[in-house]
This record gives structure tokens, C-alpha cells and sequence, in this order.
């Protein structure tokens, strides 16, 4: 079986597949460039037959990829040949470019060709021509003399002829001098600029399918949970069985318990919105109370604590680990001040879990992040990138990260399972 | 009448209100102490009223201010107290130190004094006795020689007494050596860390408020509004007239219109989420087409665009101004390339503008805080908590920042106002 | 003696000072006005005499205050006051507007009012004249109809009249709508854009200034001190006797022994450039060493470490304490590994400090930060501006936040200290 | 040639090479683990021969990779192959795992095994035998029914016996479930932790290879580079023949040049740190005065201009390209206000170009990304990630990020070049 979801359609499509026969040539393998190649082929619902594949020796050499494409429709085909030729695949197949003239100044041929910014030929007759200047996202205009010249579509005028179609046009592959330099590509997208409501509903899909299978859901909470007012939607998840161990600190406890005990008023709920962990005797108030229960399953049985997601944790039974950190008031007596017996606390609950939900937190995160085996699908939810991506850098070959606000984020994740 | 929010209640409460005379002595003007004091004031509901107030004459001089505090309840003043206190604000009222004996060890009296990082003196008899250490959240101790110290609760024994209350215990106010350095304090809070379900009600309300005194909404959209999935949220907003004017650019209108034209299915939705702007053929063919058309309305009359944003803006007058940049590919003919010119017709219609709504915008952001009176109210959306700070502080008086995710804002905005 | 660094003059300027007699009216002081208006006097170099202070009785009420600024010259003193009109402040002095011509188009007299956003009045003859729209950064010139409006430089032509100086000129104080609301103004500057070296040379002098006061210097570590090839800098700042005592996690001092006792070719320095503490077997390695020779003291006596911040620190006789978190690998011998405990051994060497450096550090800053007095000078040096805003807003008063890449701040530093 | 960098040594090392075959399964190709495999060989210095590479016809296929290791010592092979079975590589050689008994508590053997979190087995005498538990950076103990635990550091007892070196011991690859779902993985590397130095004397070397080929080198210029102190770094460049294009926008010269007519004293350079580009008349009264002028080198000319970036730009006949955008004052009369005319200048000054500078540039930068061929190296810098990152993304392949302090870099830089 595969590793990819890319699933088959439950019926086949009412027409036969599109076909294209494409080769890639380069050094291919250690540039990402054909990892890339096959991640888009994939993504774009189409799938391939590597036909040869001539892996170069040493590092030194260059390697060549030949591939079957295969697509639903001739459509979907061409769009992703568009985004593929990017990096430097081309159509084995050669025939002549197809070049049409423009009829409106600034205005292109239907179908025009899109330049990519590599080295670049257009065949024209039995003729390789090549292109004087490379520049994104132009087309492709031929010149008296045969050469062709990348022109943005505002310069073009009535009468240029352009290339239409990917046909008779080949391209480079992209080189990377990466070597032995203190340089890394960056190569994240800017996820923060993504459809959040399809990420939300991925997630939710992928913690049905967890609890399908008998696997456990962990959840890592940071105290911007309970700040940008997302506690109520943990709570939510806990109670409906969703979530089936949390692990978190000090300030996270103090700060849901806080909020139910204390913080009934808009006034209060506001200010409880302010990161002020110090400065606020009601937070040290909240602590010494638990305190004096003797811990947080006491004061719910006293009914100190009567909802929030610490109680709902206490009432369902769900485990949970607070680790100490050096930055804590109190602490809450549940807080393990032992990192060390923190750490094996937490070893000891991670097992059978198969989704890890990393909520606003950093240190309790890549604490659990470091005791995870690889197989765990692992979601690292901040506002900030650089906190995601570290997260998401760390070991875990699972870990997928997503930029945006977790106060609306959980809202929606509770809505969508139900909770 | 005033200029702050706090309203009157509209039925007189049950009981007398609380009230507390308190003093504060130190450079409490320059150093913003007075007006963060009268802040948290009024953001706890409460009141005051100004009994004395000394200047210093120069850069030299220290004020003095002496107020009276009036809140609803007891508690509402004693937690406000609290609050003050880490401003140097303390009681007129001189009465002696209370002092209760802990009776577990590890956990403090109900009451107990919770510590700023301050100087302070405990009034015992009829003597001041200073605290010989300053340290934050943590409880007064008695010693034996009649000084006392400041000890975190994890350290206090049976015994130990403790100073209850806030009668008897005097801080100084702290201070700020300002001056002509290069430094400045930094003194917004971390405000991705906001009960984002208040805020979203909270422009939804102002925003009727807005329309209904016959102001005007301005909308200036950033390509990422389209990127995180909330173009529809936005096109349901025009639809529903709740927007006037919209400001934008080429990618931003560009991509708008690229996913109703072409983005139906899953996978080409996913693709637009990702933010590249350049090296997709799709991006140039609809500008192209757009450009055939001759404008964005040509277009929307010849049925080429059939829905989104720029879409019902066309359909419901709304008027756009789309201001060129050196990024933009094309562009769409209805982009005013000459930036000067483009700033000119925004010029004319923020006339009348009441609320101005940033999302996920820097450049058109920027470009509209420069122009717009200082009276109008500015929520500057984005994700990045330095470009929320950087469009705040741009000389409009009134902007405010929203550190969140503009993809899920949008979606409850919407719903918020019926959209 | 005044708490402003604003120093006089040594030898007395060979011209006399210029004055201006200014009032603001408003609610300014719960809206920041008056702080920023005398922040700005003393940033100018000049000075103010409070000659008149009404302050409102009730948050409902306005202020009104009057004062006279001094600046050591009619340039300087011009300067300032084009500052202050942005918030408000109008001269008291009434003299009708000066109005000079236009020459060339887009081009203004010498010597242009330049607009703020805010309601403006100008006086012309004996009459105060409107001006019909507010928009700042522009030109006041005058209609045929006796009106003014505001124009960019870019639009006036030959023969326009312009308001040339402040005189005649009045502008609204801004207002704040406040209250009790989910919402914070932002007002920090954009820091990380600041004139750098000055910034570096003023922590320095600050430093030598503490250190000549008989006060101690404490720095706080985190691991990308290390990771940005700084580490070396701050061993020379613990050698020349700069820093005396040093807050740090398994993860700092780990990296620093890593780099020293491994890391000498420039593959290995490249890979310690990485942040992966964990996948690493060398971190593990060397903390398995250390635990061999007991504690890092003995592995400096019996030569496992020769060199480093740890090295430097054991033979200088700086005390260290290493706070534990369950994100830690091994721990090395050193770590306190129970939390309350850390802090509390934290407690004990704070003591006696009078300047705090948090180096790319946000879990000991915190930590060090809830236990410092008000007093201690603390600067928090990160790229992040989201955690630098976060460690400033945390209670300690005098925290200065330096938004900067910490690799380079410190290699600067230790030269300026002659490190 | 090699398109890597990882030259041959010049000299053959007196020693034989160590070698080592190994193998990796899996989807290695579309989960990049092949090319970050043969990344990390290359990086630490040492070379591979693919003795054999059957890749998977289909995406639903494994492939298989086999290789022959090359490293100058066996001290760097060991290393390199640590890093190595992350990724899943594992010796083809199969010999029996070599067991040490612990002789401290929490203490390891010299060369313990350093676990992964992947799936594990251990070959005792002729059985291959499973770990039971997957936990990364553990130390792999024997069990006494045969079976393997990965257990901590702090977690061993004298007379535990412990696997010591990778013989005998097997790793399954990791696996990314990707297909079509809305994520990507984020795999950039938390850049700005990287040792600095190393990175400006890189950025360096690289510049003075592209001048001694006859490659230009552009700058592209954002205004943190005024407010930052930069700008004379930048003049130097300039002045010394380094830079040969320049393009930014009115903010980046206006800035540059008030700075130089107006900025002499320490407050108003420390004015200049503050990016108010807005409310500050200065500005606009040197816009003003160049408007006066007719150009920036007319004004050069009469003596208004007679330092900084521009001023050397115009006396050393550096083109320069100033694209305006809709947020610009005045702007100067050099400024392209027609955003096509300027993307057009911009591209006629591309030719050539080698290496190109984006500093601390956004929107001038991206536009200028758009307009390179793919070959020219592309070094974005800039104190925000987020930035860095999207600037990295988009299009031109070459483009490397530093996630830096453009205000204390190009400091580095200028020295480094000795400008």
C-alpha cells in the first residue's frame, strides 16, 4: 500500500486518463528538485510510472528522470505540466511551438505560454532557439531574426507572435550550489497564508480516524489557551472524549482554573486576557486555595473547582501531567517540580497516542515532541511562525505545523467534532 | 460628556458603591504611572475622582496626585487596589499592618498580601518597618525583630505570620530613568494573547454603531485575506452592505478573482493557499482575460466573473481603488499604476469613512493610515504581531491592533453581523 | 535630583536659550498625551517649566496644562514644536498665519506648515478659519473663499497660498475612546528599527556605570547564544571580569561545553549553527562525559573543558545556576533538577544586581525577571520582537527591550567593553 | 563539474579513507529523506558512490537506495553516520550488536548507541530482536528475556548492558504521509539561530567571486537600513565599488538623504531611529528642498546633498531605480511614480547581475525577485522570519535567507570587504 493519500476514485471517470511522457535532467535528487516534482504531481490528484531513472554515482554526476504522468482530465494535465516545467520538467515528446499573433495591445493569446525564470528554447521548425533573457511569469514573443525574447504581458502589441502551448518549449532544471556552507534553502511556505478552514476540518478528520483505530489523543496546552479564550473549547473536547491526555505547566492550570473560579464578568474575563501571569494576587489567590485542598482533584471533590478543563480532566478520568518550569508561582501541588520525574511522568503517558495536538505551548511541546516515536501524526498550532517551525524542526518526522490563532482555531476544531 | 466608554449603570445598584482615598507621589507624568493608574481605574468599572493634584514644575520635580476611588463593591475595590499597588498607588488611610499566623506550611491566609517588586514599609504600632527584599507574588513575613520580608508561598511554615490585607503596607513608585537614550520602554502587551471572541463581537459592534450614525466602512484587503479562505466572508460583507469602500491591489483583486473563476474543486483551492503570487500561469491567464474584458466590470457584464468580492462590489456600486506597485504582475486594467494618482482617488474616498478595517494589508494599510483624519477608527487584523504594531503606530490616533488570523476573523465577523 | 538623564550643559551656550509658551487641552492624561508631549520636550534636549495644571476632577472631566519650553536654540526649539502640534500642543501666543506663495509647482515655500491629522484652525486677520478636511504631512493653502485645506505638496501649483511657520495655527488634542474594553492601543515603536551601535555603546556604558557603582551584572543565557556563534563573546565578557553571575538551562550550557570540547572544524561549528538539540548524539555524548566527571568544576579540574563560558565561569569563580525544565537531555550534574528549588538557588544570587541581561533567553528571563527588585537595570536582547515585547511586559519596570540578533549584539558589546 | 560545493582536498590525506556501505528503504525520493541524506554527507565533508538505486515505479512503490561512504577519518564517518540513521540509513553489514555493562548509575558507556524514535532492532548472536519502545536520544538496554528498551541517561543503573556503536543495530525510515491535504511540512530550519560571523564572511567571499567573474552586484535597499545606522555601511560599499545597482523606494532615499542634510547631533540621529515616516516634518522638508533641486543629482550638484548612500551613488555613477509606491510622500522627483515604468527601469539594470543584496526590503525586493533569472544568487536579509521566508520562496531558486539585524550585518560586511 501507499504511503500517500492520494486515494483512487471510488468509480472510474467516464473518459480515459491523460497521458504525458516527461524527463527531468539535473542534479535532481540532492537539489529536492524531483522530491518536489512528485509532491506536485501528487497534490495536483495525478499520479506517475517512473519509466527509467538514472541516478547519478557521485555527487558530482547528474541524474535523469523519465516519467509517465497520468491525470483525469486533459485539463488538470495542463495545469500541472504549467507548474511542473517550473522545475525544470519538460515533454520528452518534440514537436514545433505553436505561435499565435496578438490581436490587442497588452493582451496575450488565449493559452499563451508562461515563462519560468530558467534557461530556456523554443523549437521552431527543426530548430532549437534560444531564449535571450530569462524572467518569470512573461511570454514567450519571437523576433525577426528567430530568437525569442521573454516579454511582460503589458509590452506585448497587435502583431507579436507568441507561443501558445507547452509544446516545442524545453527548459533548464535548477541548480543549487549548496555544498559545505553555513547556508540552508528556506523552503516553508508562508503557512500562515493558508484556507484555515480546510486545515481545521483536516485536523478534526485525522483525530476521528485516530479514535477509529483505538489510538489516543494528546493534547499540549500553553496558557495563551486559556488568554485568547479557547479553555471553554479544550473543556468542550475533554468532556466529549476527544481528547485522552493533556500535558501542561503551571501557568496553564492556574490560569483555566482562574477563569472559572474567579472570572465570571466581562471585566474580569478581559483582564484575565492579559498575559500577566505576575502582578496579579488573584492568580497567587487561586494557587494557595488549591493549595490548601491539597491538589486539584481535591478542591473539585470540595467544589472548589466546578468546571473548566482541569475539571473536566478530574471528572472523565483523563491523565494529566504538569511539568514544573523555573518561571512558576506557587506552584499548584499537581505541578511535578522534578523535570526529570516530570519527563518520565510523561513518558509513561505517551504511549498509544496518535495524534499530539501542540496548543500555544513551547517548552511542555518540544518536551513531549522529544519523547514521541516517529509515527505519531503531530499538529503544532501558534500565532508564531518562528515557534512553529522550531517545533515542527524538532525530531518529530511527523509534525505538521500551523500558523494561525489558536483562540479561533479550537472554537472551530470543537464545532467540528461535535464537541 | 466623556470621552471613555465606562457608562453609567442604567439602574442605580442595591448597595452604596465602595470608595477608597488613595495617594501616588513620584514622576507619575512622564513616566505614564498616572495615566496607566487612571486606565486600570476605568477598565475595572470603577471611578475616581481627582482630589489634589501637584505638577512637578520641571523635568525635576516630582507630582503627587490624590484620589478617590468609587467602584460598585468591595471586592471590585479591594481587587482594583491590588492592581494600583503595583503602580505605587497606596492607601491615604494609615491604620497598622494586619498580621494572621499560617496554619499549613506552604500555604498563606486567606488575604494574605500579595508583594510587588517595589520598595515597602509595613506599619506596625505605630512604626514603619521596611521590607528588606524586594521580590514580586510573593507574602509579607514578620520576623522576629520586626522587620519583615518578602517570601514566596511555597516557603512560608506553620506559624509564620503573614500580613493580611493591603492596610499597613506602603510601596514606592517605581521609576523610569527616561531621558534622551536611544531606548524606549516596549509597552504592548503581547496582544496575540486576547479573548478573541470579545474583540470579534467588539468591532462587530462598533461597526453598527458606525453605520448607524451614517459613517462609513472602509475595507483595505491584503492578497492574504484570499490566501487563509475568507475572500466569501468578505463578499458576504459587501453583499450585505455592511462595507462602502474597499482599497486593494492588484493581488489581492487578482486572486480574488482567480478563485471564482477557476477554483471549484479541492485541490485548486488548496493551491491557492499557498502564497505564489509568481510562477502559477493560472494567476497571468485571468489577468489576461481580465484585460481582454477591458475591466474588472467589463468583465463582471460579460460574465467572465461571476462571484467574490470584486464581483459584488461591482454589483453593489461599491466603489474600489486598486493602487499599483513595482510586485505586480500584469496588472489588472482597473490598477492605477501611477502611485501618485492612486493615492489621489483614495484620497477622495475616504471622505466620510467612520471605521477603517487593515486586513492582513501593509502596503495599502500604511498608504490609507496616512491619509485618513484622526477620528476615524482603525482595527489593524494580521497575524504578525510587528506588522500589527508598525500600522498602529503609523500617526492615525485611533488605530487599534488585532493580533489574529484574518482567515478565521473574517468567518466570525461575518456571522457576527448577520453577513 | 531628577530621575531624566537630560543632563545640562557643561559650559553654559554663548546664546540665550529660546522660549515658548504652549497649552494643551483634553483628556491627556488618561490618554498618554501629556507623558508622551514631556517625553518628547526632554528627547529634544530641552526642557519645560509646568506654569499651569488643571487636571480633571473626574474621568469625564478635561485637562488643561501650561507650560513653557526651553531649547538651547530657536532651531532646535522649531523642531520640537512641530513634534508637539502632532499631539496637540498649540502655542499660546495668537498671531495671524503667514502666508507666502508658491514658485514652482509641487514645491513649497521654506518654511511650510506641515499637517497633522487632527482638526486644524488657522488664523487669518482677526478671524479663526477651518480647515475643511484633516490629512497629514501636507501643506495649509488658503481658498479664495477665505477656507483652508490641507494639500500634498505634490498638488499645489504657482501661486498657491501657503501657512509658512506655526504661527496662527491650532490643532484638537487627539482623543482616545478608551474604556472598558477588550482592546489595547500598541504604542510600541517598531524597536527592532533602531540606530544599532548606538544602542550597543549605551548597554555598554550602562554596564561600566553599574560596575563602577559597586552593583553586579547578571546575564541570562539561552541556548542561541551559543547557536549564533556568541558564546565566545560572552566567555570573554565572564574573563575580563564584566559578568558576575550567569542564569542559564541544561541546554546553554551544554551547547557551550559541545562547541568547546568538540567543535573545532568549521563542519562542526557549522552543524552546532543548528538548533536540533535532540537527534544529536554529541549533545548526549558530552553531557554523559560531564556526568562521568561529576559536575562541570571537576571536568574543568581534570581537563575534559578547557575553554567556554562554563570553563570561564569555574575558573573566575562566577557563580552559575542551571534551572532545570523537562525539555532537558541528560541532565548535565549541575542542573537543579527540581524547579522551586532552582529558583529559589536563583533567589539567593540576585542580590546585589544592578544590571540583568536576558540573552535570547525566555524561560530564565522570565524566571529571572519575577524575582528581580524594581530597581535593577534589564535589558532583553532577542530577534523576536514577540518575546522581547513579553520579557518588557513582565513586572519588572525597568526592562529595556533591543530587538537584535543576538550573535552579532554581543561580539559589538564585548568590544565595546574591551572584553 | 560539481554544481556542490564540497571539493576534493588538494592534498591526499596521509591516511586511508574510511568507508561504509549502507542502505535506505522506503519512499525515499517523495519524502525528501534521500536528498536530505545525501545533504548531510556532502556537508560533513565526506562523499558517497550510489552503488545501486531501484526507485519506485509508481508513487505507491518503495525505493531502495544503496551507497558507498567515503570520509577523510573514521571519526567523521561515525559522526556522519549518526546523523545519518535518523533518516532510516542503516550498514549494510549485518554483525552482532556489541553490549557494555554500565559501571555508574545515570552514567553510559563511551560510544553508546544514541537512539532514534523510529522503529528499531538489535542483532544478538543471529536474531534480530525489536525495541520495544521508540524514544529518541536513549540509550538502547538489553533486557533479560533478550528483548531492548530505549532508556534516558538518567534512567541507567551499574550492570545495565547497553548497545555501544551502530553495529547490530537497524532502523525503519521515517515515513510522511503527504498526498493531497492542505499541510506542508515546514522544514526550515529556525535560521536566525546561526553562528553570524560565519554567515557575513560567506556572504562575502561570495561577493568578491561574483566581482572577479565580472558579475554585478544590486542591492536592494528597504528603509531599516537607514533606521537601523546603516546607511553609511551601505555608502562605503558604495564608495568602495561593491554595489553597481541599487533599487529601493522613496522611503530608503529620503530617509538616507535626511539623515545626512539634517542628522548630525546624537538626538536627532536617534529621531531618525524611530520609523515615523509620517508626522515628521523633517522628511518632508527634504523632499521639499530635492524637489527644489529637480533631482537627487542636481541637488548633489548645488551642495544640498553631500554625503550618504545616494550622494556616493550619484558620484560614483551607481544607476539607481526608485520605484514609488502608494504610501510615499512628496515623493522626490527621481521616484518612478508609474509602477510599470519602474518594474520596466528595473528590468534593464537586471542584465548582468550576479549577486544581489535584498536588505531588510519587502515589497522592492519581491519585485525585484520577480524580475531575476534563476541563476543569480539571492541573499535575502532581514530581522523578521516571516519575511525572510516569503522573500526566500518565491520563484528565484538561488535565494538564501538570513534571518539577521540588517543594522549590525552590513556593518560586518563593509568591514569584511574592506570597504
Amino acid at each position: 500500500m501507499t504511503e500517500r493519500a492520494g486515494a483512487p476514485p471510488d468509480h472510474p471517470p467516464d473518459h480515459p486518463p491523460a497521458t504525458e511522457e516527461v524527463e527531468l535532467v539535473g542534479h535532481i535528487v540532492d537539489s529536492l528538485t524531483l522530491a518536489k516534482v512528485l509532491d506536485l504531481i501528487v497534490d495536483a490528484g495525478a499520479d506517475y510510472r517512473m519509466e527509467e531513472f538514472d541516478v547519478g554515482r557521485t555527487s558530482t554526476d547528474q541524474s535523469r528522470a523519465r516519467l509517465v504522468l497520468q491525470a483525469d482530465d486533459p485539463a488538470t494535465l495542463a495545469r500541472l505540466m504549467e507548474q511542473l516545467q517550473v522545475h525544470g520538467v519538460n515533454r520528452v515528446a518534440s514537436e514545433p511551438a505553436v505561435l499565435v499573433a496578438c490581436d490587442h495591445d497588452g493582451v496575450l493569446p488565449a493559452g499563451f505560454y508562461s515563462t519560468t525564470n530558467l534557461p530556456t528554447r523554443v523549437l521552431v521548425g527543426d530548430r532549437w532557439s534560444e531564449v535571450v533573457n530569462a524572467e518569470m511569469d512573461c511570454a514567450l514573443v519571437a523576433d525577426a531574426d528567430g530568437t525569442f525574447r521573454a516579454v511582460p504581458m503589458h509590452r506585448v502589441v497587435v502583431g507579436d507572435h507568441v507561443v501558445v502551448g507547452l509544446g516545442g518549449v524545453r527548459v533548464d532544471a535548477p541548480r543549487r550550489p549548496r555544498g559545505a556552507t553555513p547556508f540552508e534553502f528556506m523552503s516553508s511556505d508562508a503557512s500562515s497564508e493558508k484556507p484555515k478552514a480546510l486545515l481545521v476540518a483536516d485536523v478534526a478528520r485525522r483525530i476521528r480516524l485516530a479514535k477509529a483505530s483505538g489510538a489516543r489523543v494528546l493534547a499540549v496546552c500553553g496558557p495563551a489557551v486559556v488568554h485568547t479564550g479557547a479553555a471553554p473549547d479544550v473543556a468542550r473536547l475533554v468532556h466529549a472524549g476527544w481528547i485522552d491526555v493533556l500535558f501542561a505547566g503551571n501557568g496553564f492550570a492556574t490560569h483555566d482554573i482562574e477563569s472559572n473560579v474567579l472570572g465570571t464578568s466581562l471585566g474580569v474575563s478581559i483582564d484575565e486576557g492579559r498575559p500577566t501571569e505576575h502582578g496579579h494576587a488573584n492568580h497567587l489567590r487561586v494557587i494557595n486555595e488549591i493549595r490548601r485542598s491539597g491538589s486539584i482533584a481535591a478542591a473539585v471533590a470540595d467544589g472548589t473547582v466546578r468546571s473548566g478543563v482541569m475539571y473536566e480532566c478530574v471528572r472523565h478520568g483523563v491523565p494529566v501531567v504538569l511539568g514544573g518550569s523555573v518561571r512558576d508561582d506557587g506552584p499548584l501541588p499537581d505541578v511535578i517540580t522534578d523535570v526529570v520525574e516530570a519527563a518520565d511522568a510523561m513518558r509513561r503517558h505517551v504511549q498509544g497516542v496518535g495524534v499530539a495536538l501542540m496548543l500555544a505551548s513551547t517548552l511542555h511541546a518540544i518536551a513531549t515532541g522529544n519523547l514521541l516515536p516517529a509515527g505519531v501524526e503531530t499538529y503544532c498550532v501558534d500565532i508564531n511562525q518562528a515557534v512553529v517551525t522550531k517545533l515542527a524542526d524538532r525530531g518529530s518526522h511527523q509534525a505538521l505545523g500551523i500558523v494561525t490563532d489558536v483562540g479561533l482555531f479550537l472554537g472551530q476544531l470543537a464545532g467540528q467534532l461535535g464537541a
